[in-house]
């Protein structure tokens, strides 16, 4: 196709999903009147001058007098999109979109896709730097790890806004929301929990932090990544993989997934690859399997079933779909509520109880999380996560929420 | 006030200005359904990545598919916002707001305003470079100069989407029309006049060059800045005003702008600074005075048309108002529908006399350029700069505009 060509392809424009996305899937618009000179006198020149010199002399009036208060920016490098791998920043851009739509409609947070021409950990972390004034938050997306970990850390250091690795954080709050149910249901205990991690990528790192921080006992806990189990005496284990190591598995078991399987309550995949039935075989009877890759689960739920009593995947074809859309909407309108300056632990922790409380009424093996349309869990999500900011002495909850989630009609 | 204070000064929350910029001027909305999983297999996973896998292939689908076919960055440092200098890039943001309205309401553009926590050139380059790939434009807003010409010429360098600094070339677009118009009035010639620009930061510099890019004899103008007429034996000029006064100014006329003004036809202030009586009493009889300082103009209407047949200001007050917002939404919408990879002097020529057309059948001295708010203004910008783009082989004009401006109901 030649630069300037506007014809598109015939068969492109007969997929609905292509025809969907002619344009992109978003929009900005004025929220305020333009009609007449009057109103370009407010909005405009002479009058803004005047807003401009408020904030100048106080700077915590931006959030309050521009939309900054309200907006997220969705950064990618392009590395790691969905299960596509790097693709780079414009091929990415679709699922920015996505997630910015997402952002709006469930949490009513401004969310604008900033896909970025550099894969430099250096440059990424001076882009985004330069660019904070335009933003109340940073939600880091499909960027690929070990690179994700430090750019996120540099980043949440660097600045006075949240910044959040959705693809680490996101995934791990909903998988310690839907363990929370699993276990509950069983009527175990996660501080006995023997779990292991199938995958220490961006996902499987986060995963293992947020369930110790839930209350998993790191002892018990066992991450495989693609060469096996992680052990303190493997060799060339990079930084985050030899943190985990030292963290978890004090048995100090040694082997591959299957090995790690042996005697374990909980699987959790967020691997991409597939587990076979001989080494499901090895788990303690009456488990959890999380079988989280995307498109294809490590192992299909009807596989599974023969060795857990309950089943969680990635995809919304089968029950407890594990999808962080149940997360990042109310985490950042929970944040951007209370001012929140970084998210914490804490703030992780809540958004999982409170999107764990959303079912509880109706607790079903088959139904351990709510639904991805849910309109209440977003709401719950930015309450809990406003009120565990203000624990933390990182925000302050709002006497009234200033924007409000765009659920009407879900 | 405190980081986590809401409540607000009683004195601003009663001023309307205020009242208007509570939570900002602009939104994000979707465009697409997200009602149900249908919705989302579409916008989101697993449709999307059909899009994103087409775009990996060619890039150039990115245009069509994602929202980057519409979107402009309104970029600034904060480091010359309006009059009132350097207040740093929160302090800008409401200013990049308004005018990411206005690109909506007036050319149909989706802009998003990037307020750039740093003001070095080089950072300032890297960090626009490394965001170009999520916009289909960049608009750089109040940037002081010396430093906005080397930014806007590397940029545009470097990158394939069009890069315009509206403070330098929106206000000689606009000028170069009222001129088109005022010397028709007058039954002048363009190649005859005499012009004096008071001023030579980015608007007068822009304003110079395209003057004679219009027409106009670079060996009969005449650049002031703060110290007096530009000329070849002037020291310590800058790489930017040595060109200029390597280009206009052939008799070497040196003093101030009172020596400049001595037999001039056109003054044209962009200073900010004023001019005196005595100083406009040595222009020739019958002539044009732009006065486009704001909000202040260097002379006002009353005392300019003592010494010239017609007068133009900045300000919405007086009649002929030089308002940038003629030339910028018009701009972009050509330059995006037209796919241009750059804005040549050929697509500002004809935006110029494109907006000086809309009033050419109702030429009066206190009406040489339209109405700020006339919504024929835009359309016919866009159809002639991308025309434009097409002669000069830089874009391609489509059969059918791909965005309508949104301007119904002015």
């Amino acid at each position: 196709m030649s630069l300037f060509s506007f014809e598109l392809d015939p068969d492109l424009a007969a997929d609905p999903v292509f025809e969907l996305h002619r344009h992109g899937k978003m929009a900005i618009s004025s929220t305020v009147p333009l009609a007449n000179r009057g109103d370009l006198s407010l909005a405009y020149t002479p009058g803004v001058a005047r807003v401009c010199e408020a904030i100048a002399r106080d700077p915590a009036l931006a959030a309050h007098y521009t939309w900054t208060g309200n907006t997220v920016a969705v950064v990618t490098d392009g590395s790691a999109v969905l299960g596509l791998g790097n693709i780079g920043p414009s091929a990415a851009m679709p699922v920015m979109e996505g997630k910015a739509v997402l952002f709006k409609q469930f949490g009513g947070v401004d969310a604008v896709p900033v896909c970025l021409d550099t894969q430099d950990v250096d440059e990424i972390v001076a882009t985004v730097t330069a660019l904070a004034p335009s933003f109340g938050g940073i939600n880091l997306e499909d960027i690929s790890a070990p690179r994700c970990f430090e750019i996120e850390r540099r980043l949440d250091a660097a600045l006075g806004i949240p910044v959040f690795h959705d693809d680490q954080h996101g995934t791990a709050v909903v998988v310690l929301a839907a363990l929370r149910n699993a276990v509950a249901l069983l009527g175990r205990r996660f501080a006995d929990l023997r779990v292991v991690i199938s995958g220490a990528g961006a996902a499987g790192v986060a995963v293992t932090r947020m369930l110790v921080a839930g209350g998993v006992d790191g002892a018990n806990v066992i991450v495989c990544d693609s060469q096996g189990i992680l052990h303190t005496d493997r060799p060339g284990l990079t930084p985050t993989k030899a943190e985990l190591a030292a963290t978890t598995n004090v048995s100090g078991r040694a082997g591959g997934v299957r090995e790690a399987l042996i005697g374990a309550d909980v699987l959790i995949g967020v691997s991409g690859g597939t587990i076979g039935e001989d080494a499901l075989a090895g788990m303690a009877p009456g488990g959890i399997i999380f079988a989280l890759a995307n498109p294809t689960p490590e192992v299909l739920p009807e596989v599974a079933h023969r060795y857990a009593a309950i089943v969680a995947t990635g995809r919304s074809d089968f029950p407890n779909q594990i999808n962080n859309v149940l997360a990042f909407p109310g985490i950042f309108r929970g944040a951007l509520d209370s001012r929140a300056t970084t998210i914490t632990q804490g703030m992780k922790v809540a958004a999982a109880e409170a999107i764990a409380d959303v079912v509880l009424d109706d607790l079903r093996p088959d139904s351990i999380v709510p639904s991805a349309l849910d309109p209440r869990v977003a709401p719950a999500v930015a309450s809990a996560v406003a009120a565990a900011a203000e624990r933390d002495g990182v925000g302050r909850v709002p006497e009234t929420a200033p924007h409000s989630p765009a659920v009407a009609g879900l």
